[in-house]
């Protein structure tokens, strides 16, 4: 893997924890977790999928206990979401839209670096597809099963076949297209555009 | 191990993986889960439990990731059996009975060949009886887990209970008949009778 | 690790998985679990926040599958306490209390014996603490997403804070004094004694 793909991806990781630790504190939120709840279901939701990758590709210890920056990242984000979300006029709808929308994000990014993992460490390209589906809905699989609802990823099917579908396109892109960055950007906007599309049409 | 045992080890579980994917797959249409749904839940279900297996054992990447076998199979039996059980007249109760006896051909298959790799990875006794039971219950664990209801395993009695025994019956033959194929048949319809007639009973 | 250090961490896993072990089967019981069903859950309970240390550090075969002391006390005491605690005369009052108070002894001797392993297995501080934090709370997380409520963690703010700030002063006692033993105690008489009054308060 070139250098620019490797801190892309470490880069992509961030982002994607900042915004599944913001959408785990909004769901907190919604079902009256304080802040202390709020904050581990924001951090397990945030690193579950990576850290599920982790142990089934056998790369332990799991990325985040060797590289500080992701509860760097996780726990204080977690914290302002909280403070944040609580204090919003708005009753539990907007709520939910907000939840949505910063899970859409952390889908996608998630999805791409979970298939870069997978490439990285030599799957077939199938397994490297569900990889990062994977590292794309535990997290909100572990978020859902904690906060005991049905996962949204089970109920709704352009969810899991969206990270299916664009870890496909980024896969197809990377071997046409010479510059990464592209299949990266290319991928990411397509997932994140597919989910806000389905998002917006279950506003009715 | 001889190849035999393997052999038969490797079609054990593909078969096992059918079992469980259809299994769960006619409880995702109760639970009126859409095709996508059902797939993801059908693939979780037939491959957690060799999964936890795998990475409590430290054998990763895990089975499925190297040999493709396991996905080509869970995936489309997953479909067949959706569409297939979606258009059955009968109602509920039918459908429960059926994901009974799918269920119970899993549990057995999957004990036996959970204490194999257990025993083939150096584990002593105690630790293969019971990685036999892992192998064999998680999957359903996994699937009540994220259907939202209290796993069937910690309400009846006569599941593990079926899985422990079957796993020590079948190391007991192994050890005393020189033909392993008889040990894995003997356990096989020993755990599969036990099953049918607890299921049968609760029939009333 | 000294040998002295080792040992204690041993023993203290040994009476924590006990303490844990009893706590589960206190639950399963106010779930109206036969006792196969409670035995399981005190076993998952008892073996599962080291079990998820093991894995996340990628120390496999885990704990329990290379020493049998655990299963050979978890099992015995999940089937003693079922008969005691299912023949208590009072109701499921008192029947709670002692569930927490035998929780919160596997919370702190937990912990500290996650640290140590953390510590021993080269990770660094914020990390050890939040293994701390796994090893103590994991458990008891496993064993109410199997009893299929929310877990307690996520619902009382003084009980993953307990066992951080429990894991932290461990950490800051064994730099200062040179007496491993005594950061060992005094770290484990704090949590508990948090977790007693906090338990207390919660009374009226």
């Amino acid at each position: 893997m070139p250098d620019i793909l490797l801190q892309l991806s470490v880069l992509l990781v961030i982002i994607a924890t900042a915004a599944m630790s913001a959408s785990a504190t909004i769901q907190a939120v919604r079902h009256e977790f304080d802040a202390f709840g709020a904050t581990v279901l924001a951090v397990a939701t945030a690193m579950g999928g990576g850290t599920v990758r982790d142990i089934l590709l056998g790369q332990t210890p799991v990325f985040w206990m060797t590289d500080l920056t992701y509860l760097a990242t996780a726990i204080p984000v977690a914290l302002i979401a909280f403070f944040w979300v609580r204090n919003l006029d708005s009753g539990g709808g907007k709520r939910l839209r907000l939840l949505m929308y910063f899970d859409a994000i952390g889908l996608a990014l998630f999805t791409i670096a979970g298939v870069q993992a997978a490439l990285a460490a030599g799957s077939p390209l199938p397994v490297a597809i569900i990889m990062g589906c994977i590292t794309g809905t535990f997290g909100g699989i572990i978020r859902d099963v904690l906060c005991n609802v049905t996962p949204i990823v089970l109920k709704e099917d352009l969810y899991a076949t969206i990270s299916l579908l664009g870890g496909t396109l980024f896969i197809l892109l990377s071997n046409v297209i010479p510059n990464n960055n592209v299949a990266v950007w290319a991928s990411f906007t397509a997932m994140l555009v597919a989910r806000f599309l389905v998002i917006a049409r279950s506003k009715k």
